[in-house]
């Protein structure tokens, strides 16, 4: 590569990284005496800077810190906060979020105070919502297109692509829906990967400590979640891009079914027609109200009206049944044994369960040996379809190197794999018959979900998460899934847990990951987003009694 | 070829007939003075010979002619009839049809007899019915497997195969709804094309005029519902195969949402493991209520739980709203001249409609261009991935030729056409702007439905059909779509419509077609198959009046 070309990938990336962060009000800025102790490396927990800067009145803390997204809407909607208010305390969390953790790309604060404001005089004029979501920021993935803002996705060439002159579906839904929209999100260079870095926007930290991973490829999302930056934000999941930075950064993530939640008019990393796994859009959020508030509102609009690949399947609500449920749970794949943080989390998770009276029944004896394995080998295929290669394309283009976590996701055989047409027929019978032995076990054992760890460890240190075994499994399958955050590492309580007949992959490193964020994901049907919130709902509650 | 080859085929072909023909009871036999003017040249419209040739009693003739599926299910549940007199009176003229129209593959009437006893103790010791198709008799295409019934789909090299061990999705949903199962019908060979002929069955002869087509791949369905030897039959559908020989014989079908009704289980023509364009399967009938009847009883139950690829997507109970409609419609494709009898049917319904205060729109001058013509051409790439050509495979190890139909389907650019896997990439870019065209249309319009002819012209003598442009337009938009029978063919009515400035593609023959059945059809909005039902159903009542 010649230093001129160097030069100007460098050059171009750092004069739009610029320009974006001189759009952050100078009374918004964190006194240097924080930014400074602020880098990759330190194992510093930010969580409480944004209560403690300054930066925010005692109401903005109030706003952005004592709801959820359910409760903050009804007062919305009830006028008891205006959105003008409401809108300014989320954004002037997520401009101290953005130095804490690098979690934003593009901002639209002015664009979103002027919305705030439509929606407040439309209230009073009115008398009446625009929506569910009246006056109710969301956060935006940087891969949802928004009129006259940039998608350039960490792609350095993208940035010669002129503002949007169109806006994704779900942007479109949001707005008619009453959303206020305020800022879009940090994900890694090809969105392929947990460590949402880019060479326009930098790498996004975790703010529970900030040299361990935010996940990706919603990275930004979680991160910003977390530091309660954001009330909602959607992010887009095809092999754990939801439910790893929510997992991450300890907040909820839901994946629901593909076409369910409208994905379409994305700027995509890949080429466009895509087809053999197809990803979802999804919240990051605060609880599974939330997410079900998020959906139950985009599925009150026609979504095919908006994305003509979204599946006409209204939202049903079920009358909660309060009855024992049963869960299958996948605790371990073999060789990939759970670091001692994850085994406590999983194995405490159980025992809540079992003892607020619900059935758990291990499904690995019943499972085909090294199923999810398989399947996460025949997804990365799935994701290998392209013999152009289009991503790469992206990055050659602009001459920026590759980001180095893309290279740390060894999928057996996945390397000497060469598409052909042949391939996908062999893989889509491969596929089915996967599928074929988890629906089995399902209906044999009449399960309501299935409870499985995220990752085999909490978030580990940057460029070190790893291939996704459990959370593309869900993607394989095509069934919805929320990652639900519960407990911490510790390690005092993870120190029982530790194996002495085991290589731990990541590395188990207690002071590293002390405070990292555990949890787990309850998967549900395909199509049966409705009972997998249900149960989720039923879990999370057992759960905030631990 | 081998002289001895060819004998092996015919001869292996020649036993297996005779194998099946031999199942069909002496009594039930129908007089050689009527079968020897049976023939696929002659144009003899057989529909009146099951009333006359007197094999069926006066009841087996009411209970055969006098209702639709809903009222007989009615019938059967309240006790009103027996399974066992019902079934009788159909396997009766089932056995009828196949000597006039070639219409069976294999007959079940022993164990339809049987089951029929089944489900009258049934009732009569329970006092409830085994569910909402209790009793009934349905008639299956020969794709679906029967556990003990072979699945030949009409390959001579599938006679070697063991008699099914499994059952289809649908076949175990049927017989768990209550239903009846008596006989399989005739398809072509590779399920490909519109003639129903194969080398171990015969051709089926269409019932209205023995020289036309009966249409296909469901042939034998369309034939035998024709015949009233059937009141429910279920066919696929992937570019026509349930509408073109309901159309073809004067019934009406129905092409589900691809994955609403399952599919799987089935034996096929091709390689397992397609994916660019998926089929439906679906009933053809009486009645559009007939064509509820099915869907909603088949979603009663968890289809999931029988067949993994099937959508878990309930029926929804729609409240009739005796509202206006708004119906657009394509008459005409440039360059694919509608026949005189179609003009005829098409304009008396558009008239009919508007008559009825309902609204009508020409969407011609509103869609791209050969909008449908060019997404035919994708659809047919989209049937010819498969680098193995596996259909030609299971002819070709028989020695068996292959029937004329096959190369009378021409499709532009089709036979130069090499599938790799970038072309996938490239039809699936295509295929989206089409869509996306069309359904800019309908939501701009603001539409209930999209009114089309099945056909340019009825059924035409047979290998005459060529390509459907028309039908496949549905299953490329994975629209549901009603096949409506209207009007027939009558040269002196049709004769106004006769144009000199076009080439009429079939040959407009007015003495051949003379009788032969009108209609057209009604496409809803993917996913919306109860709406679709809906509007047909106020169409259909409208056309009845006329």
């Amino acid at each position: 590569m010649a230093t001129t070309e160097t030069q100007t990938w460098q050059l171009i990336a750092s004069t739009y990284r610029n320009q974006t962060t001189a759009k952050l009000p100078s009374a918004w800025l964190v006194p240097t005496s924080i930014t400074s102790t602020i880098s990759e490396t330190s194992s510093q927990n930010v969580l409480e800077i944004p209560r403690t800067c300054g930066i925010l009145t005692e109401k903005e803390l109030e706003i952005t810190e004592k709801y959820d997204a359910v409760t903050l809407a009804g007062l919305l909607a009830r006028g008891g906060l205006s959105s003008v208010e409401v809108t300014e305390a989320f954004c002037k969390r997520a401009a101290v979020a953005q130095q804490l953790t690098c979690c934003l790309t593009e901002t639209m604060f002015d664009e979103g105070l002027e919305r705030a404001k439509y929606c407040d005089d439309y209230l009073a004029k009115e008398g009446k919502t625009l929506g569910p979501l009246h006056g109710l920021p969301v956060s935006l993935k940087d891969s949802f297109n928004v009129k006259g803002v940039k998608s350039t996705i960490g792609f350095v060439s993208f940035i010669a692509n002129e503002p949007c002159t169109t806006e994704s579906a779900i942007v479109s839904i949001l707005l008619s829906l009453g959303a206020v929209l305020y800022v879009k999100t940090n994900i890694p260079q090809t969105l392929m990967t947990a460590d949402s870095q880019n060479f326009i926007f930098g790498r996004t930290l975790n703010p529970n400590s900030l040299h361990l991973t935010a996940g990706g490829s919603s990275g930004g999302e979680g991160a910003l979640a977390a530091l309660k930056g954001s009330i909602l934000g959607v992010g887009t999941d095809i092999a754990g891009s939801i439910r790893i930075p929510a997992y991450c950064n300890g907040v909820t993530g839901f994946k629901p079914s593909t076409r369910r939640i409208p994905y379409g008019g994305q700027t995509g990393p890949g080429r466009v027609g895509s087809w053999a796994l197809l990803a979802s859009a999804g919240p990051l959020c605060r609880s599974v109200s939330d997410a079900k508030l998020f959906c139950e509102s985009v599925l009150s609009k026609d979504c095919w009206q908006f994305d003509e690949t979204a599946i006409s399947a209204p939202w049903r609500y079920l009358q909660p049944q309060g009855k024992r449920l049963k869960l299958g749970y996948i605790r371990e794949l073999e060789g990939w044994p759970l670091l001692p943080t994850i085994a406590r989390v999983f194995d405490t998770s159980l025992k809540a369960l079992t003892k607020a009276g619900h059935q758990v029944v291990d499904l690995s004896p019943l499972l085909p040996k090294d199923i999810m394995v398989d399947a996460m080998v025949v997804s990365f295929k799935m994701f290998s379809l392209d013999p152009k290669k289009t991503p790469w394309q992206n990055i050659a283009k602009s001459g920026e190197p590759l980001i180095p976590s893309i290279n740390t996701i060894v999928v057996d055989g996945l390397d000497k794999f060469v598409p052909d047409l042949d391939s996908v027929w062999e893989m889509n019978v491969a596929a089915k018959a996967i599928k074929e032995a988890v629906r089995d076990v399902w209906v044999k054992e009449g399960l309501d979900a299935i409870m499985m760890p995220v990752h085999q460890s909490t978030a580990p240190k940057h460029d070190h998460y790893g291939a996704p075994p459990y959370t593309v499994f869900a993607n394989f399958l095509d069934y919805p899934s929320v990652s639900l955050p519960f407990l911490k590492a510790n390690k005092k309580l993870d120190e029982p847990y530790i194996r002495k007949d085991v290589t731990y992959t990541p590395t188990y490193e207690p002071e590293a990951i002390e405070g990292a964020p555990g949890g787990f994901q309850i998967l549900g049907r395909n199509m049966r987003d409705e009972e997998c919130l249900e149960v989720a709902g039923v879990v999370e509650s057992i759960l905030r009694g631990v």
